[in-house]
């Protein structure tokens, strides 16, 4: 079996360089903000600086935690089992415990090991976790009262918004891997005559998709979602039923796919040998709201902007809510990241950063339809990296 | 394009009724220990209470929240864009809020919520959160401190050991989806000398695996890990390698995969050609040790004495640790659930657990092997849910 993706595949992983410049930014950062430590427990941040891509965060049983302090390289304290792949990152400071153990899931070893990079000198030491928003932090909460009572004179402060400003702008070979998936998912979308039929049972077109995008060299499709109808839809996250497709659906799939622990987020709008009127001319609304929007990106622009631009469009063509609260949002190493593309969210667009946007309005009672492109934000404009949807809704 | 797994497809979803008895056994145990409330954030929670179910938890942008009271029905307080899907489970009482709105990402309508279950008495009520092993609290710290200081006459307290206790025996429902995960997989490594040859780098065997599955009626292939090299393996939980197969090569694939959310969690081992001698007695001592751990699995003992049983037979055998640190878990909605397999783990097993049995050991310096079986629980012994693997180390 060979993959038929058209791209050329980036290499995977990154340049210790590269971790190097991510902990250097993290560290002017936490200067600034007078951080003495930043403890990490989750999937994203962990791999963000140490390189460590495992499936194995699907297992709850074990916490994992990458210390950053404010001089010198991360130490990362975990469980047995993942020294030997942690050891192939460029992390050479690994503390490990016997795991599971939920008497003492690591906390003694995190503690002591905080202790010491704190030059024992803990007393009103700042230490940052990812308390804000879009954040959780991973290992049991008793655990964390356990060790904070331990360390109780340290002050444990929000990090997440150093945390948002690094990952929210990408570097260039984040760039390609987001655009390497990009490409394979556009790849995919563009077999869609060969994918669907009418007849076929939803569920089935979903499973022939997947394996496409499998096919076409995908490390993996985590999300997929989306719906078929009669002129539209009626919500954007179900699971897939086995009603097989029929004319005048249209049928919609929104595809989180990964390649090297980086994702696209988009989704592509088909309807089967005819639609109807109020379709055709939602697809075209959401379309040229599309347009507005990515002609907003730009550096300098606020994401309100951008949201108010697309929303303008929608409002001329009498179109309402699709209830989904934004239109488009940060993408990287998560499904959906920070900023939002919506009136309260005032962030201003840097250039490298990568985005969605996603207008949706309701179609009719009940219907809605939903676009989705992902772009890349240059110096003064944007680039489209999922290969832009016809301008008119696909009939197949 | 058709699913050729073998078993007949359970039925997707849960009944009402089903529903109603986990609330009531949730409710006995909330009385006997004193709770008036659950409040729960989680993905596996939520819907082992609702039915909700969605991949849309790949996006890490908003929280959702179900609410257990002491008496009555759950109460759901989820961001607007999950209405529609969460009007198709049982749960009748469903508030929402506009999300993404992280100045006020649904505290407050919980809030108001939680009072009003508790009858504006809220003094000294006690609230059960997931503060336990294996538990996390999916919403941001800042927002719960913020929950906790507008009810700061609530106690906030531990609930894991009630969920644990319910989630631990599975329904005769679930059991049916865990055995047909099982069958799916099963058939799946049965077609190895298909899917796996010399020369094959080794991502390309994965991806070529986790098609199958696909096509034979897995919903998802979210865990599919391992590693191939020569008389054994390095590690169990890294991503796959372009490296090519070569003969004398022990290739070793663990799946989790999923039908309608339920996982199976398994692998196989296979080698090409030939193999060492070491690893085909690694191979043995791991099946004989399986076949101890299985013996062992009856209602009143404890996974204490199921791990002795395994570590006797590769302690006999001379076999040093892999390092995993247990040997096997329970499996549901989740690639791993309590207990563990594991001297300090008394847990008393009982009928309807699902359980894997999963020891594993070192064969030469720096490779191991594991082995691994999913089984239900009896009333007086256990049946694999898997195939069980053959007594010795295939040669493809």
């Amino acid at each position: 079996m060979t993959t038929t993706a058209h791209a050329v595949q980036p290499e995977r992983g990154f340049s210790t360089a590269e971790f190097e410049q991510r902990l250097a930014n993290a560290q002017a950062l936490m200067k600034q903000q007078g951080f003495d430590l930043l403890l990490l427990t989750t999937e994203a941040e962990i791999r963000y600086f140490s390189g460590f891509l495992t499936l194995f965060w699907q297992s709850p049983t074990r916490p994992w935690f990458l210390l950053l302090p404010a001089h010198g390289n991360p130490v990362a304290v975990i469980p047995g089992i993942g020294e030997e792949i942690m050891r192939k990152t460029w992390i050479s400071d690994i503390r490990t415990w016997s795991s599971p153990q939920p008497e003492d899931e690591g906390v003694s070893l995190l503690t002591e090991t905080i202790r010491e990079l704190l030059q024992r000198n803990s007393k009103n030491a700042k230490i940052g976790l990812t308390k804000g928003a879009e954040s959780t932090i991973r290992m049991p909460l008793e655990d964390l009262e356990r060790l904070q009572a331990l360390l109780s004179n340290c002050q444990w402060q929000n990090c997440t918004p150093i945390i948002r400003q690094l990952r929210m702008v990408k570097s260039a070979a984040e760039i390609a891997k987001l655009r390497h998936i990009c490409t394979i998912t556009s790849t995919t979308f563009a077999q869609a005559k060969q994918l669907f039929h009418i007849g076929q049972p939803l569920d089935e077109a979903f499973r022939a998709f997947k394996i496409a995008m499998l096919q076409n060299g995908a490390d993996d499709v985590p999300y997929l979602v989306g719906g078929a109808d009669q002129g539209g839809y009626g919500d954007v996250i179900s699971p897939p039923q086995p009603t097989p497709l029929a004319a005048g659906d249209v049928l919609m799939l929104d595809t989180g796919a990964v390649f090297d622990g980086y994702y696209c987020d988009f989704d592509r709008n088909f309807a089967f040998e005819h639609a109807s009127d109020a379709a055709k001319r939602a697809y075209i609304t959401l379309h040229k709201a599309t347009d507005a929007g990515f002609a907003a990106i730009k550096p300098g622009n606020t994401c309100a902007q951008v949201f108010q631009a697309m929303q303008a469009v929608i409002e001329e063509a009498g179109g309402g809510s699709g209830g989904v609260g934004r239109m488009g949002h940060g993408l990287g190493m998560q499904l959906t990241e920070w900023p939002s593309n919506m009136l309260s969210d005032q962030t201003v667009i840097e250039e490298n950063m990568v985005l969605t946007l996603e207008p949706s309005m309701s179609i009719t009672e009940g219907k809605i339809m939903v676009h989705e492109e992902n772009l890349v934000v240059h110096a003064d404009s944007a680039e489209y990296l999922s290969q832009r949807a016809p301008s008119e809704l696909p009939i197949l």
